[in-house]
């Protein structure tokens, strides 16, 4: 039977994550696993006031058939605050809703790649671009990404000598990494690409979640003709809506609805409508700052209960937001095999390995700091810095 | 720029269908061009309800990410519904949720299809079908639909011959045709797949809207190995929600689980919730059967005033269920003319065209009659009418 399946989903891989995730259900467990936003700064009493209005008003428009582009007056927000964020100006008509930012990896998969073609991402990146992109039987080109952004050496040498149709980023708080890109880097990437074919997509789901340093500029600024741009209402409001966007110039995004499509018609009116209602009944602005609040200071906490139990050795980021960060422990300590040792001492982490395309047994890993709160972080990373010297122990 | 485009993406069909109802957006027009559910019959207080409990009982829950599965009560209620109306026995782990049953055809593509690989489908058959595996540059091996089924003679071929990977039916109440298999044609169909390693996919999104005439077994019952099935909550209760399913074995579910999570990462917990409290605190029975009582009444509408106002020599099938039925034009009379003229008089239709892989100016039309109450039925048949017959004489 096992011979009956595809090509490419034997390319894809399985989610580790995933399997991680199931290990840290026991509640005794301090989990900065998970990659989730923080549950209790979810706006329900709005979002259940928003859904009756809407089913009031408009019933049985929300719950009928929709456009495969989305509606039009979520379009009009997204392409508003692109206005007004980044001093972009894209079009309403030109921005094409999808049931979260993931489903606008598979549609330009679907519209860009062929068998064989090769796209750079980063090093480490998003598991769920490598496995989207994946579907599509790609070569990988991984570019190193360090706290100033992408390598930009390698990215130059790559582009020349490996003319790939994509270049994945995350500029702004990469997952895992919890890194921003710099301006001079922004600007250098923007040098290495102007000029070529390849095309930049700029995922940018974690950039309004910005609790210290100043904003960029959006790559687009850079490379209007070449960027596609993905953003998500996960991280503001709520990802159980599945919202997210693409905007891209006319004539892919005409491609990108054929795609949509084919792929499962429409994104839910009645979701749609329901953030639409919201937006314009509350101050989106105030909740984001709530929610950079609460991230930015259970970052603070993560950093200093670091500072005090991690044995020197051990290198970390020091994210400007989002919801991540990285760290690397010192040569010869293998991440996997901590995270064997840490669920004994009831802690969970993501190990690095899913995050990469090559090589195993990487001595870095991803820690959460949106979902506990500065107590559990102190306890759960005195835990983690003990499994860190037994393991230090065990390795000398 | 065009050159950036896949190979799959060009192979996509464009809907044909969406051009068409542009046209009919103008309101002096009778549309019978739509594939909607009647939006009168949305039970929009009862989802506002169940919006609310849900929200209020579990919000922070339903707004956060979930399960690539999908909520479990929502897959209990699958498999309870299959056992109680068919007689199966569906595992819950075999059930995975998806966005709309249409994403069911993406994800099976993705699992099952290579490039170059065969599958059947009826002709005329369902467009979205054609679109999504189109996708994985297939080669469509069309066998035709007939008011009894599939023409088994012809099927019996193409899987001698063609060894395809897929068959994909919709055995009951077919887009665009309106026809059912008959219990014969079933139990052919299904010898001639017995022993054979195709699939057979019963994408099943019209089963419940039957309005005349008796039900029969689902083709899983003869061929449980073989069968995948497709289910969808768009046309009992709202496709505005885009909630869907499919019921596949173990092995296969696995792989869907893998390639759902890339797609789009799990459908909204929200609408999947809000469907689980409708179904428990309401008589979904009893809103299906308000559901099929006034399709079945528009249907003979329809039927009645086709009597009436065409000419002899148009055939046309008629349903037990579901909201279309299928017309067939005297020789020489081609539908997308026909369209054209019709227009003028103010009446729509689609012309058979699009449900096609192979030819072109068919003499066939889908009429959709869930939208429509009598007396627009018979407004609108009328002047068809008048068009077929001016088309008549020019073709004379």
């Amino acid at each position: 039977m096992s011979d009956i399946y595809s090509d490419r989903i034997r390319d894809v891989p399985k989610s580790f994550i995933r399997e991680i995730l199931k290990v840290t259900l026991d509640p005794t467990v301090i989990s900065f696993a998970g990659g989730l936003p923080n549950r209790t700064l979810f706006p329900v009493e709005e979002i259940k006031e928003a859904a009756n209005k809407v089913l009031e008003a408009r019933g049985r428009d929300v719950l009928q058939y929709g456009d495969s582009e989305g509606d039009v007056r979520l379009r009009e927000y997204i392409a508003a605050r692109y206005r007004e964020k980044y001093g972009l100006d894209i079009q309403v008509e030109h921005i094409l809703v999808t049931s979260g930012s993931q489903q606008a990896l598979d549609l330009l998969g679907k519209v860009l790649l062929n068998e064989g073609d090769r796209l750079v991402i980063e090093e480490p990146g998003y598991l769920g671009a490598i496995q989207a992109f994946s579907l599509n039987r790609v070569q990988f080109l991984p570019v190193p990404v360090s706290a100033e952004g992408m390598d930009t050496e390698k990215l130059a040498s790559v582009i020349s000598t490996g003319k790939p149709k994509l270049v994945y980023t995350v500029p702004n708080f990469q997952n895992p990494c919890g890194i921003s890109y710099t301006l001079e880097n922004r600007q250098a990437l923007a040098k290495i690409l102007e000029g070529t074919s390849t095309i930049l997509i700029e995922d940018d789901p974690y950039g309004d979640l910005r609790f210290a340093g100043e904003p960029n500029p959006s790559l687009r600024e850079y490379l209007p003709g070449n960027t596609v741009l993905l953003g998500s209402f996960s991280k503001i409001l709520a990802p159980g809506l599945r919202l997210g966007w693409i905007a891209a110039n006319d004539s892919l995004i005409q491609q990108l609805v054929t795609a949509k499509q084919a792929t499962d018609l429409h994104t839910s009116n009645f979701t749609q409508s329901i953030v639409v209602q919201y937006l314009s009944d509350n101050d989106v602005k105030k909740h984001i700052a709530d929610i950079c609040h609460a991230y930015g200071q259970q970052c603070e906490a993560m950093l200093a209960s670091m500072e005090r139990h991690f044995p020197p050795g051990v290198f970390h980021t020091r994210p400007e937001g989002g919801m991540f960060l990285w760290a690397q422990l010192p040569p010869g300590i293998v991440a996997l095999d901590l995270f064997d040792l840490a669920i004994k001492d009831k802690v969970a982490f993501v190990p690095g390995d899913p995050f990469y395309v090559r090589g195993s047994r990487h001595n870095t890993l991803r820690l959460n700091f949106s979902c506990s709160d500065a107590k559990t972080i102190e306890v759960g990373i005195e835990r983690l810095g003990k499994s860190i010297r037994r393991m230090d122990k065990i390795g000398a």
